[in-house]
């Protein structure tokens, strides 16, 4: 495109911005306020250099890891230093896993003619013998062809679940969705049917040779029945199912050398602007501070972290002073046990301290599409009223649907629960993978989520949220 | 982002593919054949391929240069193989302008101490003397400061642009326009005050190292009058500004060989599929197959003219018979001429092909947020009404505004123009530099805008233009 094209495309900029029907339904003082907000967030943000700094000085934030004990104590120095009310650690125990050595595997189609292998153990699977694992292969397109294959035709192998992400499906997360079973629970079940190991194609919409980790589960299986679990990259996937074509004998070999260890202590982060009005009544905005070890999870979560600091610090530089009290909490250990989030629920449980509106941002950093809100219908209805509001932010998407991970068990009552949602069309690309990293994020799409965020958790504020009887339907 | 949080988020889903009120004003017939397109286009698209072929077998296709040909010939023959009714160049002369050997600059603060700049010539530049040219700078934030400055502080001295982009504008085409006066006019103006030459901040938002190239023009200036003009990295504008606050009598120097020659033989590809109904109706998709020639011009245009070849073969793989006739129509020299598609129109005009509907794609192959559309009334309250259609594709943008520069001047009474509006955030870190190149574009994101623009297409094709006499507005 070049610029004598412009003209013609200021003059639609110019009747967008003048649009008469949407200004009608808004209020002044809120579309000041937003414009504010947006102003501050992408002329003078600061989550781009918080999400520098987690990611580039610190990196990733397994559960456990010194790296997490780092994320901690940078992220309460630096909400120290934006003039919250309070800024305080909430202990939470949480599940320790490590990696080990770095992986290796290789396919053998004859004695010694091996072709190396792009994998990653699966988060939470046992390691293989000291001398790695060597068996065959049996390919299956998902979980319920296990019972077909039968023990027979399993026993003594490699289970290797190969179904793809659906790339017809344009939420992407709805794609992951109809896969990640294989990941979560294939070895639970391949271990029934006295499988010896198990290699499962990454969960990326892409084809290339990072392998993805993410959590698994092992059930009830008892701790000798449990058999080591990989993530082999798409790339990889599809070369060893061609290979299987040709020679279904070939052996697959892996060796990893994770381990689970005892429960350790770590904190979540939270920070707090005391609300004006009622005090004593609380919205939450956060994102996980835990991260995959593969990368330094700059998309998951770095940037919800960074954007949910983003939303109080704005506050306070435009000298908002909230009705409600407002926290950011930086929830430990998403990923492989959901602790802290659970943790916070709890306390807030027990201190009886009423929740009425949480916003969680953990889908990325990528330009926001909009949210989507567990709401009743009265809230939702007030919701869809501001549209308008985010207008000329190209901020349209508002629809009811899930939340985010960690908010989810403050649930109660008539609490609005939302989720920031960001374009996800490359969010598989970087998820739980080694490209997560700082350079995948685009300062002005994480500004623009900050600041989309801000106003959202704004309106609530000025709003409030009926926590009355429900309306009728 | 993990697992356990997916049913929650897959319920919301389904919620959204089933909103009641928008499946009410869908027609199923439609609702289906979008469908079709989108799974077509993501699990069986070409784009993507063509676009790795026009990008990294052919590289950057600046009018008149060889890989220009090599584009006009590689897209013929891949049109070709359609199966289109038929498939022709239409010759168009175009500026052959050539930017030499590479560009050398730096920043002397005293003798002998020198900084290199990152630098490259403005598209239409002269060249600077032989032995480069070496000045003093004066740094002015627009085109306005030199009448205030005056001949006497410009004179003999090298006028720096150091506008930046606006941040805080959400469309970054609007930030774009808002400083792009100095890349196109820069020169021009500079010289009618005595200055030597011109160096220009790069528009892009980004801090970086890549210089932007892009048109320029001396408009009646005599050409002894000429002066040479470049673009500095936006890092580059910033270190040269501090270094003049501290030292502004600091010395600039830069080197180009650009020259511009004699207009050249070139070509748009055109092919059509003929209508069933109205064959001598048109409407035609297209992007512009010439790029800059800094890099492949993956984005700017490359994209466009993939998207537009991939409406084409979607109709055909869908054995979809248009009601008109549809052209793809690659245009040539949209960068620094507008040649081709000024030919186009006036070839349409003489031949007395009546257009009805031109669509266009030159913002970029990132995720297509909608349209935007130079219409009447009537006609775009009939683009108001097909949104329910394109909902549950996360298309929501539709909007009066410009269409694209090369379908422009196609533009005839009751007509209707549009262009595809992809997300804008991203474009102006590639747009014209050295970074536009294959690995910046995304796979489904390039399709699901090529998807969108044949779902478009096709309900033009099947509803029709009213370009009967004006109704009131």
């Amino acid at each position: 495109m070049n610029n004598t094209f412009l003209n013609s495309l200021l003059v639609g900029i110019v009747l967008l911005m003048g649009i008469p029907a949407a200004a009608q339904q808004v209020n002044k003082k809120d579309s000041t306020m937003l414009r504010q907000i947006f102003d501050m967030a992408l002329l003078e943000g600061k989550s781009y250099d918080w999400l520098d700094d987690l990611s580039n000085k610190i990196g990733g934030r397994l559960s456990g890891s010194l790296e997490a004990e780092k994320a901690i104590a940078f992220t309460k120095e630096e909400l120290e230093k934006l003039g919250l009310d309070r800024v305080w650690l909430q202990p939470v125990m949480v599940p320790k896993w490590t990696r080990g050595v770095p992986e290796y595997a290789f396919i053998e189609t004859a004695p010694g003619i091996t072709t190396l292998a792009n994998i990653c153990a699966l988060g939470g699977s046992v390691a293989t013998p000291d001398g790695g694992l060597k068996a065959q292969v049996v390919e299956v397109q998902g979980l319920d062809e296990l019972e077909k294959l039968g023990r027979e035709k399993i026993e003594g192998k490699i289970v290797f679940y190969n179904r793809p992400m659906q790339a017809n499906l344009i939420a992407t997360f709805n794609a992951y969705g109809g896969c990640v079973d294989q990941r979560y629970s294939g070895a639970k079940e391949a271990a029934k049917y006295g499988a010896v190991g198990v290699v499962v194609r990454s969960m990326n919409l892409r084809q290339d040779d990072f392998p993805h980790t993410g959590a698994m589960s092992y059930g009830d299986t008892p701790e000798k029945l449990r058999i080591p679990a990989c993530a082999i990259s798409t790339n990889g996937a599809n070369y060893l199912s061609a290979a299987l074509s040709l020679k279904p004998d070939l052996l697959f070999y892996f060796k990893q050398t994770c381990k689970m260890y005892p429960d350790v202590q770590s904190y979540n982060v939270i920070g707090e602007i005391t609300g004006s009005e009622f005090p004593d009544r609380y919205m939450v905005v956060g994102g996980h501070l835990d991260s995959w070890d593969l990368a330094d999870g700059s998309h998951d979560d770095g940037a919800g972290c960074v954007q949910s600091m983003e939303v109080l610090r704005l506050f306070k530089k435009l000298n908002y002073k909230p009705r409600h009290s407002i926290r950011v909490v930086l929830f430990m250990n998403e990923e492989n046990g959901l602790r802290g989030g659970t943790k916070y629920a709890e306390e807030a449980k027990a201190k009886n301290e009423p929740h009425v509106f949480a916003l969680e941002s953990d889908a990325g950093g990528f330009t926001p599409r909009g949210f989507s809100f567990d709401s009743d219908e009265a809230n939702f209805n007030k919701v869809l009223s501001w549209e308008p509001l985010f207008k000329p932010y190209l901020i349209h998407y508002f629809e009811k649907g899930g939340s985010g991970a960690d908010i989810g068990p403050l649930k109660n009552g008539k609490m609005v629960l939302a989720g920031l949602r960001p374009d996800s069309q490359r969010y598989f690309d970087y998820h739980h993978a080694a490209n997560d990293t700082f350079d995948a994020v685009n300062k002005r799409e994480l500004e623009l989520g900050a600041a989309s965020m801000a106003s959202l958790m704004y309106l609530f504020d000025t709003y409030g949220v009926q926590t009355g009887p429900a309306s009728k339907k």
